[in-house]
């Protein structure tokens, strides 16, 4: 389930196939009015429910009046990112969530992704938070437009982007650089550790480069959708 | 209520005046035993509670087995913000909240604020997101830290601001200049707007300077915490 307006209007733009859209019923005010001629013009199946019914759907999320049944969220390949960054003619901008657990961070982080023009976020099979509702809400329709792939083994993916020269860059409190000092252009992987633990030993280890985010306070850590715009935006920047 | 280890940690270390601390019956691992300690020491009063009462307590959020009353969040004011400035010998830093909606966005900008050093952060009495246990969880302890004032009036305030020859900054799609771009050294003040609508008209009047942040995406939009981080740490690497 999509729901929410914002990313009802993103799913319906995006052309993914969509099995229905519930509707609360109820005084219908402009953009749900909107989603609805958007959802007749594309040959969508409506349905107007009660609000508690649209509750139970939305399982207590914030659905704002309507919910898309979309099929299953698509799955890209580690080939299909690549291959997107070359058919656009760019160095590869790639994001690694190395066992991210909170789906509001990795919502964020794709709203940002899709914003400075990533070509692709993965994630491991494993202990990490995957696409789910949440996740698609919290990235405002981005979870449409940015590939997500997941693989088994993050450091032999990195060893292959590291045979491909691509630069691996992680952050880490101990790093000698600030992120704003080193050389972030060129095919780069991004990587962006858990909430809690930050990046994994094994993990680090296949870090080409690691840079510090600089902080000058009492707290000791950024939040990690945060770090990884600062991120992001440095690199778009640099790009 | 402040809940969650690491906020009630924060707390305790804050100095700020606690009434007592809740803790959840069972095994109690590492951190809660250091917290235990913490609050020993500090001659706070502590309370074994069952987990469904301790649930209540914090009306259903992730408190993580603790819980502390503390004295209520006292702001700031505008001149306490400024005169911390002055006695860092600092130009001031200072982020304005124009009518911003959403308690994390809030949480994670003082997290963020605090990193870069920022004076104070400031928030209209009305219309906006205050101070409440949910700012203070995501904050991961910054609203601890980060000097928070109420204003009654956005314009005037930022009136008398240009009057003290403070750059008033504003984030606009719209804008000629990438944010990075600019000169934004000096005192300053960052405005950052509510998710759904940005700034408001008379706010954005009252700007010396709009940025733009750049997105070559298919969403138009950032979240409010992650554009504003993004500019907060523009700003400090030009300080």
């Amino acid at each position: 389930m999509i729901f929410g307006r914002n990313p009802v209007i993103e799913l319906i733009k995006s052309g993914r196939s969509i099995n229905k859209i519930f509707f609360a019923e109820g005084n219908h005010d402009g953009s749900i009015k909107k989603i609805f001629s958007m959802a007749k013009n594309a040959g969508i199946v409506c349905e107007i429910v009660n609000r508690a019914k649209l509750d139970k759907i939305c399982e207590g999320g914030r659905h704002q009046g309507v919910a898309a049944m979309a099929a299953a969220v698509q799955y890209s390949t580690v080939e299909e990112i690549l291959n997107f960054a070359e058919s656009k003619n760019e160095s590869p901008f790639i994001i690694l969530l190395d066992e991210l657990e909170d789906p509001h961070n990795f919502g964020a982080i794709l709203r940002t992704a899709d914003a400075v023009g990533v070509h692709g976020v993965i994630i491991p099979k494993r202990r990490s938070v995957q696409l789910n509702s949440t996740v698609a809400k919290t990235s405002a329709g981005a979870v449409e437009y940015v590939k997500v792939a997941q693989v088994v083994n993050v450091a032999q993916t990195l060893k292959k982007f590291h045979e491909m020269n691509l630069k691996i860059v992680g952050s880490d409190m101990s790093a000698e650089k600030n992120f704003s000092e080193v050389d972030l252009s060129g095919g780069i992987v991004l990587i962006i550790g858990s909430e809690g633990k930050g990046m994994r030993r094994l993990t680090r280890e296949n870090c080409d480069l690691l840079v510090k985010i600089p902080m000058v306070g009492k707290i000791n850590s950024l939040n990690a959708s945060v770090a990884g715009a600062v991120l992001m935006y440095e690199i778009f920047r640099q790009r």
